[in-house]
């Protein structure tokens, strides 16, 4: 078995399924629960058929199916060829959650976009909360979406905030933005490409309070305009992470 | 009464509702079925609230309600102020369809995000097609999301057309595009501002079959990646009028 760190060695076009049980030294991975239902009820594949594993950590591994059982689920992989990819631009939402299934959208376009970090934020004016059982949710719609979107990086996703606990987080090499209809356009921005990491604060329906601006203000962070309109604040989020990654992976 | 073109003149935070009656001439609307429910039961709003009303081809006024009855539900507003704002970029769309609710979340983001007009593709590996009644469906869809991000210009929707036939219909000044996760970065294209008309293509989850690839080479489109991964329908189709909206109002 090889490990290739080329782009077009590992045929990536098979369906993606995920593993944290992949690594550099397996030959065989074993999937089970909603993964391995993922592959038998949802895509009905069966013996033979070909795959593609994943991490969530760079790591992409080609298989064919060797075994498949129902009672539990269960999905049985040779591997083949694997890859290591590496992370796209190092992109950190922190914004304030939408109410219901917006969650969701939000989270699974931002994926989409190329989300590298969420931490929700818990603002003066939050109209929801991440509820009981958040964290795992949201960790199976990323992984979803991951599997869906062909990408070798799961998003992380970490506890909420407040927004000044947030800011006292930020490293002092991050760029910060903040999505605000007040802002500039992102494009006219002396953006400085590199390896640091790209922070983006998106506020509640209702804007952040005078407190809230206040405390952005101070931490030099960057107004931008994602669009000519108000914007509900999952589509703020995921506009944002798109239209950074455009400025952080332009060349 | 006076009309301004100043673009601060109007306080336009007050909640925004629809009305195609209103114009420069009228001092008084009413509002029936669909939007006098969202005044009352959904806004909760009564006799001396300040409104917006819009008329969807850029012309917006202020007014207090004046009266209110139950059944059938009706709003009378008087109007006092007014304003004439201009539409925004002409950021054409033109996508093959998601499934289910996905339509309605892709027309909602992209109004949003600058939606000038959507034409929905047939495509050979489309899974979706508008089903009846779409048109008045994705009509709710759109005033709806206008209303909230208080845009004065309402997305105009068109009819489905097959690829070729919709490429015979734009007009040789346009400006063409295409996503694909072949392309490039869309900062990185000399893209040419000014008034003219920006299309944007978006195949069905399959993609473009190869004799539409064809087709679209030939018009001379310009791909562009909008993300690091490969999109659902409903996501590239918000991001790429989010990304042309950037590129078309920069400075």
């Amino acid at each position: 078995m090889s490990i290739s760190l080329e782009n077009k060695m590992v045929n990536r076009q098979a369906p993606w399924f995920y593993s944290s049980t992949l690594s550099e030294s397996v030959s065989e991975v074993i999937l089970t629960d909603d993964e391995a239902r993922h592959v038998v009820a949802a895509r009905r594949l069966d013996v033979g058929d070909a795959v593609c594993i994943t991490n969530g950590q760079g790591l992409v591994a080609c298989g064919v199916i060797d075994s498949v059982s129902n009672r539990p689920p269960r999905v049985s992989i040779t591997l083949s060829e694997r890859q290591l990819l590496p992370p796209g631009p190092r992109i950190h939402l922190a914004s304030a959650l939408p109410k219901g299934d917006r969650q969701k959208t939000m989270l699974d376009m931002a994926t989409q976009a190329g989300l590298g970090t969420f931490t929700p934020l818990s603002c003066e004016r939050s109209v929801a909360s991440p509820g009981k059982n958040a964290g795992d949710r949201w960790r199976r719609v990323v992984i979803e979406s991951s599997k869906q979107c062909r990408r070798a990086w799961l998003p992380e996703i970490r506890s909420e905030l407040t927004l000044t606990d947030f800011l006292s987080t930020v490293s002092s090499t991050a760029e910060v933005f903040v999505a605000s209809a007040e802002g500039v356009a992102p494009g006219t921005l002396p953006y400085q490409r590199g390896d640091h990491e790209c922070v983006v604060l998106v506020g509640p329906e209702g804007g952040f309070s005078d407190i809230e601006l206040l405390a952005i203000q101070k931490s030099g962070c960057s107004e931008i305009r994602l669009a000519p309109n108000v914007l509900r604040t999952e589509t703020a989020a995921v506009l944002a992470v798109a239209v950074l990654n455009q400025l952080a992976s332009a060349e």
